[in-house]
């Protein structure tokens, strides 16, 4: 049997030996583009420390997979999405380090380490969250795989659902709504749709881009992608009151503790659970309507709404 | 005569009525398109109005000015450089948000107005600028003039002067340079080169891909862009000792005050004043060498260099 990471072993219940290949053969390959990418040699030093710091701080590697993911489907050559597989963590990367900083969620761990201004300190860390963004935008459009009809395609993509309309916005609309003591499951869906589903689902769609994909095809990919970018949200609310502690490294029960909206909050426990399946099943529907091998997506779809941490 | 704004008349001392006229119709130009471009009706009302507020803010709207004297001079359209120019300036807009985050340099005033953490708070600067940050790459995508073999072109440009190993870079610089007690006249040259050099050279950079340079008129642009570039500097320099209060709008002496490394302080006011002589002429010498009207690139530079605020 192939040794597949700790994380997965024990994290993953609901993983195939498929699925686990995948995800350790595509994770593997964008933490090492990212260590190429990030850094070059006139970066002054602790601006590269920083960058460097936060990308090799680990994650699921969700968005480069959902695209690699497209890509293997499509049968379209992986090294097409090296370049956008990039971009995409650099930017989830520089979103994590803004939000974390004092004048906004003020956060001294993330994933058991110290926060990038807890680690160097808050100028270092604001600079290397551009520097990321930046960076992401460079790598798209110096990426030699890709014509410069597909790269400008790409960038549009990117850059709307990265911005103020996508998860920049998110993030605004976030804050906002922690000021306010009610919401509904729409008002908190819409906001989830832009802080996390946006650029969910462009990795979809940027991986449809890359292979040529019909309208249809793309339509779809995208309704798939809302899906599980809201069952990862819903799923994440589920785990903090139906987790393991040691599994979801943190206490269960923090988000009541914290007042946060969410969607157990808003319709309780069997609600939300119920909410989860009708995602999962739309997210599965979705795919049935793409003539290609989905069986990588669809298996993502169901860790991403069975996982266990 | 002419109209011209008052802080024109006011300032421009050693404006020409031609570039007088130049730069009152093409800072109305950018400013008019900023307005149009910067805010869309799905971004959340609060971080629309941070990303305009400091792009109202003001200012000499120089790197803008700069491309369009470039295509200018080669007689392009000015519709092809306008994605461009709000694209340079939205970046130098998040730049200074940044840098006046209490973590950077502190400011509470910018212009003469509270500065955006002030107005708002520091979480809604920190996202108005990387908004505005991601509106720039997204506007040099979205551009309608151009094909996608030169935006990407501009692109590659803009991203890697304003990133890691450009502006971002410079600041990182600048402030561990502010630690120091002892700097080169090099080595401030090199931190501002980057700091402000780097997004006023890319701005001569993208006139002439826009107006199809050749490799040589395009190695004399940058040359041009890196002498008014430094130039701008030790003017800056200069007026804090020798500048009337009230036309610069802060108080003579402030950098003697902060202990900030100046050329001043590094060259004595006789030195730096010969290194901003001998940076116009080698700025106009390189203009020499371009077959084509310079008049206004020669006059900006001089303005740059002559400027009483």
């Amino acid at each position: 049997m192939a040794r597949f990471p700790r994380c997965l072993r024990r994290n993953c219940n609901v993983t195939t030996d498929k699925l686990a290949r995948f995800m350790e053969q595509y994770k593997s390959r964008v933490e090492a583009l990212l260590l190429q990418s990030a850094r070059k040699k006139e970066t002054p030093q602790r601006l590269g420390e920083a960058m460097m710091y936060s990308l090799e701080a680990g994650g699921k590697r969700v968005r480069p997979l959902l695209l690699y993911a497209v890509l293997d489907c499509f049968r379209t050559a992986p090294e097409k999405g090296d370049a956008a597989a990039c971009s995409l963590e650099m930017i989830h990367t520089y979103s994590l380090i803004h939000d974390d900083l004092p004048a906004m969620d003020d956060d001294d761990l993330r994933r058991g380490k110290p926060t990038s201004h807890r680690r160097f300190d808050e100028a270092t860390a604001i600079l290397a969250g551009d520097a990321l963004l930046t960076r992401a935008f460079q790598l798209a459009a110096d990426d030699r795989e890709n014509s410069d009809e597909k790269k400008i395609r790409l960038l549009q993509l990117l850059t709307a659902a990265s911005g103020a309309e996508g998860m920049v916005g998110g993030q605004m609309e976030d804050m906002q709504a922690e000021e306010q003591t009610e919401i509904t499951s729409s008002e908190l869906a819409a906001i989830h749709d832009h802080k996390t589903g946006d650029l969910l689902a462009v990795a979809l769609q940027m991986g449809g881009v890359l292979s040529d994909c019909t309208e249809i095809e793309q339509s779809q990919l995208d309704r798939y992608g809302r899906c599980i970018g809201l069952a990862f949200q819903v799923k994440d609310d589920l785990l903090d009151v139906e987790g393991d502690e040691a599994e979801i490294g943190k206490p269960v029960g923090s988000d009541e503790t914290n007042n946060k909206h969410t969607y157990v909050r808003l319709m309780g426990i069997e609600g939300a659970r119920e909410f989860l399946d009708q995602l999962l099943r739309d997210a599965l529907d979705a795919l049935g309507h793409i003539d290609a091998d989905t069986e990588i997506l669809s298996d993502l779809a169901r860790y991403i709404a069975q996982r266990t941490a």
